[in-house]
């Protein structure tokens, strides 16, 4: 630990990437986490939390930070008497956790188990703008299926959960892809060698993050990464993966997939097109669901050829599609997407990703698609790592800032100030007892209110106080008013009222303040507040 | 990070002191915190929710444990450019963030600032049996508030908490204290010189963590570590403060104020009494509270004698007795118990703990008072570590695993095993979607539903599954069953009923299983689930 003797004061600030979340923040998030858990719980999911802290090794290393401290972890060792104690670690998702239980427990829990989860996962990332080192997801996952049908299943479930916490059908799309269509493509493209798995690891794992950011750098971008290499805006120089002409044209086929499908649509089916397309404005896709998901099946079939685990991906994508088709999700809720690969190293199947498709105004005043709130797969390994035996497993994690951050944005949640507590102010320091007591009866009539615990001395600070709280009704009471067996309240809400319309005949008469006897004061208070809406 | 490279399997288990909480250990603390978060909330306390990393620097060193790594934190060193970053630590409880978070936003926040946050935090304490080394806390605090009518609020709102969750009253009592109090008999005793507050701090810290256990150690153990010291059952000794028989009596007196307080009660009013007292027994007290409180005050003012800092403390406890007493807590809820004076080294004035005082059946099969649950202080100086200001403050902290452990204890939450989700079997592979409809049209009716989603080979397996999830009913479909347009529906609770009761008359002709039409599933289903109640 530092040992900071001569430093006089601590600063007062979050650790650099951390913050602090305020009132509506964590009231918000605790509304919008219970109406997800009870679309998971419906769904047959299991509530499980894991301890923040796990061993460094049931952690594992599938974080894409490899050039960060501890690979991207919050990492420390512990003490033991000969100080060579096990490195702990904050974990970084909540899947390696759930791996790591159902190892422990697997005799315990049913299988399959389906649990949920829900909580803040921690990344050693290089703290920035905007870039979080602590934040919450919210996951979903069925370990010991190794049926498609609980990838389908997890799909429905994600879009079921967009739509209960408030997005719009037509706002999301939740976009399915297969990694092992993706491991085809990379032996076509002659990055993969079935018959030595490590061989070309490190190209792959460029590859695999230039797809990645196809949303970000476009097209162009994923082929200078593919290639040599690019260099961004700053001057920094990301190394590319040094692919030949051939094998660019493959991958990038591969990415292009859903803008050259669509565009075999139009041109078949112009009069469904409308006057504009593009991949995110699907009308063509909806009038054809099913002409578009044999279509993108066909092209996929092709790109990867004679590869046996990129034919196993395609027909296990061609099942999903089928699965949600039959129970009526259709493509403008869930539809096949070749551009979602997801950065995690531990997928070994389907892979999918929930992406918001409305336009929201970003910090530099652009209009920006919102994009990815929530993403996950199959990961048939992970258990594997602790117990050699494979157990087949597939969730989906939501970002919860994230979409708790949409819901704002379309005024679903939190459009309005909380309403503050009632305040009751101080007049008599020495009748505090019966100020507490008012306070105290206000809140058995369920009422929120709470009694100025500042120094009363300077009254304009307590309506000052009132003011910054939100406070709708103000309660006064001094010498005056106990002897009399009243009090004084002031509706706060109308006063503000009458002072922006002083000048208004209309208000000249309303008064916002009343004498009411103290034996009335709940129910006045409550029809205050009932006319204030 | 270790380099275990030789390690070919990770162990499947937390680290030593950390566990795993499932289903219902979640959702029962959800649905408790809801309900406290109410009682804050209605006493206008706003949520905050402070990252779970701090610096080392702002977190300070509180702890008791000053013998453990990092004195009783979990900490690491931030990397940075020349491996010199800040050394960062994860939060050991929700004290310290919040003189933090008020210290940086104090501009903006209103004051004073009632807040409340819930989460875990952690110790790096000794692992042992029953000893974890993370836990849920939840705290309610005012900062800015320097009137003792504030520490009234929080005992007052601990009380009405307690009983909100389900704890009745009599069940409980919030004792309060005043650590002023304590500094008088400390310098009574000889052990806290005024003019120089830091000659005998060790001795001091060894009186206060002396008299924390008597609960634990009885009286006779803490004259023992208050003298020479004390050797425990397992012969590991802990050295005492090496005090002299008169200033062991003083201290002494002290620890003992309740039952001299109660043995004069009881000697007067012999006939309030009953046959029986202790001070878990405090019949007299009930019988006579402002007795109970007027002596208690004039025996403590005896103690602290001439001691400046202890009448002060005094006089406080005074008034915030008097204050509850207006209210109408009484010593059945709250009353002065010079007892406490809680481990943390931040507190400055009233210190106060809820106990609740029923008895449980210990791991051993003895009879134990369950203890405290809760427990909270006045800390003026800790928001001035950060601005050189003194900022007042005050608050409660809930251990929240013991307090949902008291209620399970008294059958008030969990009481039955939460029933599991109707299981809709599968026959036919080939049907996936049509059962996974099923399964939606059930949950759609907000019934919890799912399909088997394990190896459908064996259908044995499937009831298995069935039975381990708890489930009240089962849907079983095959080809024959398609072909009419009919299910079958089979009622595992009457099932597990019947098979109980084989032998009599009354359950042989009363069907555990019926056949119904596919489009009456879910009403069948919605009847079933009712008569199952």
């Amino acid at each position: 630990m530092a040992k900071d003797t001569k430093t006089p004061r601590p600063k007062a600030e979050t650790p650099k990437g951390f913050r602090d979340y305020f009132g509506s923040d964590v009231t918000d998030r605790s509304q919008m986490l219970a109406q997800i858990a009870g679309v998971y719980h419906r769904y047959g999911f299991d509530a499980l939390e894991t301890s923040a802290v796990e061993t460094v090794e049931a952690l594992g290393k599938f974080l894409p930070d490899v050039d960060r401290p501890n690979e991207g972890v919050f990492a420390w060792q512990e003490f033991d008497d000969k100080d060579k104690g096990d490195w702990l670690a904050l974990r970084y998702d909540l899947t390696a956790p759930l791996a790591r239980v159902y190892a422990q427990h697997r005799n315990d829990l049913p299988t399959p188990y389906r649990r949920y989860a829900m909580g803040p996962v921690w990344r050693n990332e290089k703290p920035g703008p905007g870039r979080f080192r602590q934040f919450y997801q919210c996951d979903a996952d069925t370990v010991g299926a190794a049926s498609v049908a609980a990838d389908a299943e997890i799909c429905a479930m994600l879009s079921d959960t967009l739509e209960a916490v408030g997005i719009a059908r037509g706002d999301y799309v939740v976009k399915v892809n297969n990694r092992k269509v993706l491991n085809g493509v990379m032996e076509m493209a002659g990055v993969l060698d079935p018959n030595d798995p490590d061989r070309f690891k490190e190209e792959r794992g460029i590859v695999l993050r230039a797809i990645d950011k196809v949303d970000r750098l476009g097209p162009y971008g994923v082929a200078q990464l593919l290639q040599a290499g690019r260099r961004d805006e700053s001057g920094d120089f990301t190394e590319g993966a040094g692919l030949g002409r051939e094998q660019v044209e493959i991958v990038m086929g591969f990415v292009a997939a859903t803008t050259r499908v669509v565009t075999q649509l139009v041109e078949d089916f112009p009069d469904d097109a409308g006057d504009s397309w593009a991949p995110d404005n699907l009308r063509v896709v909806m009038a054809h669901p099913h002409e578009f998901k044999d279509r993108m099946l066909t092209y996929l079939r092709n790109i990867v050829g004679a590869s046996k685990v990129g034919q196993d991906g395609v027909a296990e994508l061609s099942e999903i599609a089928e699965l949600l088709n039959l129970q009526g999700y259709g493509p403008e809720r869930i539809r096949i997407d070749p551009s979602v690969v997801r950065g995690l190293g531990y997928y070994t199947g389907p892979v999918f990703e929930a992406e918001l498709t409305f336009e929201i105004i970003d910090d530099k005043g652009r209009k920006q698609q919102f994009g990815s709130v929530a993403g996950g797969g199959r990961y048939d390994d992970l258990v594997k790592r602790f117990t050699g035996q494979e157990v087949p497993a597939t969730g989906v994690s939501i970002g919860v800032d994230r979409l708790l951050a949409a819901l704002r944005a379309k005024g679903r949640v939190g459009g309005q100030v909380a309403p503050g507590p009632v305040v009751v102010t101080v007049m008599d320091r020495a009748r505090m007892a019966d100020y507490q007591t008012m306070v105290a009866d206000l809140r058995n009539a369920g009422i929120r209110a709470e009694v100025y615990l500042g120094n009363p001395k300077q009254f304009g600070n307590q309506l000052k106080y009132a003011d910054k709280r939100n406070s709708p009704v103000a309660v006064i009471a001094g010498g005056d008013e106990f002897d009399k067996g009243v009090v004084q309240i002031k509706d706060l809400i109308l006063g503000a009222e009458i002072a922006k319309n002083a000048s208004l005949d209309e208000w000249k008469d309303r008064p916002s303040q009343y004498e009411v006897l103290r034996d009335d004061l709940v129910a006045r208070v409550q029809a205050i507040l009932k006319g204030q809406g």
